[in-house]
């Protein structure tokens, strides 16, 4: 498990953190100030804007891009819609590539409206996951699939444990190369109460497979699931636990902060939360 | 599949569903009244009462007692705590023996306060379903060990998935009678999200082990995942699917109404709900 007291640099900053308080020009610039050596973008920062400049911008700064936030849900209730989502994840894993992102993070999305289907819904993810990877692999853009927490399977990702993600992984790249460009993120939100979890992050590992780790902290009690996330250490997560499990599977990229926290941490001035992101990676990761 | 349209003798109702609004009396007969074959009593309504006086209007009212909820939280911050959860619920076993309960219902807890370490209150768990199995099966009570949604993990039961809980079954009776007394409480609400959930239905069927199946909805968009659950066909699960699942698994006992609502169905009067509840059996179940 690597030392990383001080070393901001192997940390990285998902720009949700902040809550999006800011123009991306001066997060990235707020975020290489606080010492980091990562950030992770989204989409809804980026789009309709020059995304090279953006990425130079990124580049000057000294600050690498690991995860570009995120897909477009897949499961859709016709045909059509379906496929425009596909195609406008396209254009989005392009803008990843631009970034020169590691991976483009797919959080696929729940139940189609009106729809009990669990099943179909698991099976388009499936599909359109196999139709984006051809794509990203042509761009050099890893897919990280993101399992979420099963309190989010009817609204936002019907993919739930890091065994299903893996599984998916295995179906749909089953001969993946050295470095494969299907893999999943791991975030300690999402993950954290899973029993089989030390299993999976080693079958993740030696599938090399791991493309993204986010960190953030389970509060308890919680106020609202999504948008009540903890800073490290202020929640119920051993957080350091699952890092140790993460690198001695293998992974060897940044450590991702990404805390959703509209009535707390999305109010501070964003240097009083890098500041307290730094602290908190030396104390509780 | 039983074909339970106007067959609310094979249903059941967890008085959790009635919001505690009346006495345990007032609601026997209601239930009674409303046609249904079982009711599910909580502790809060039955200790510091005549047990047997209660048992007695129950079956006078033509009622099965399903399962009696519910076990204390068996993780505790010391060993003491722990040593007296375990008397407790040894007592709340010798209640549900005296209701002639078909099986008692555990919800085992969560973290307890200040700990972060999971496996730790697993252990904590099965240590004590151990120290329990054996009182319930010389007072003829099935145990029933429910796994929660994982939203729950942190607060209510670090057991969260039927295989966990089925794993902990084999561990801690692994030759059980052709009748074993430790098994599982099936909820729609908390498992509908499982990936693996129909091939842990078979193993659970398979093993005898399925102590107890209870019905509600998953609503979406959800204001509290704690009290705003769904009538039966007001949410996303395929309750239907499920319960074909369970029953193709072997289990024909009841099907157990279980709702928690503060804002909607507590409010409403008794007579209202069971009635919905009856109609809702016959069209989302």
């Amino acid at each position: 498990m690597r030392d990383i007291k001080g070393r901001a640099d192997l940390c990285a900053i998902n720009t949700a953190t902040l809550g999006f308080q800011a123009p991306i020009g001066q997060v990235i610039d707020a975020v290489a100030r606080a010492g980091f050596g990562g950030i992770a973008p989204w989409r809804r920062e980026i789009e309709g804007r020059d995304v090279l400049s953006t990425a130079r911008q990124i580049r000057d700064a000294g600050l690498k891009v690991t995860g570009y936030c995120r897909s477009t849900y897949l499961p859709a209730a016709t045909r059509a819609e379906f496929l425009a989502s596909v195609v406008d994840n396209r254009r989005a894993i392009e803008d990843a590539a631009r970034l020169g992102a590691y991976s483009f993070f797919m959080v696929v999305g729940g139940l189609p409206k009106g729809s009990r289907n669990l099943a179909e819904a698991r099976a388009q993810v499936a599909e359109g996951t196999t139709l984006l990877i051809e794509h990203a692999r042509e761009l050099g853009v890893r897919l990280a699939l993101e399992p979420l927490h099963p309190v989010y399977a009817a609204d936002r990702s019907c993919l739930t444990t890091l065994a299903e993600a893996l599984d998916l992984c295995a179906i749909i790249e089953p001969e993946p190369p050295a470095e494969p460009w299907l893999g999943v993120g791991i975030d300690t939100y999402h993950v954290w109460w899973d029993p089989v979890l030390a299993a999976q992050i080693v079958r993740a590992g030696a599938a090399r497979r791991i493309h993204g780790f986010h960190v953030s902290d389970w509060l308890n009690p919680s106020r609202d699931v999504l948008n009540d996330r903890g800073m490290m250490g202020d929640g119920v997560i051993d957080i350091r636990a699952i890092r140790g499990a993460v690198e001695a599977a293998g992974y060897q990229g940044f450590i991702e902060v990404e805390i959703f926290s509209a009535d707390n941490w999305w109010k501070r001035p964003i240097d009083e939360t890098l500041r307290v992101c730094r602290e908190r990676l030396d104390l509780a990761c």
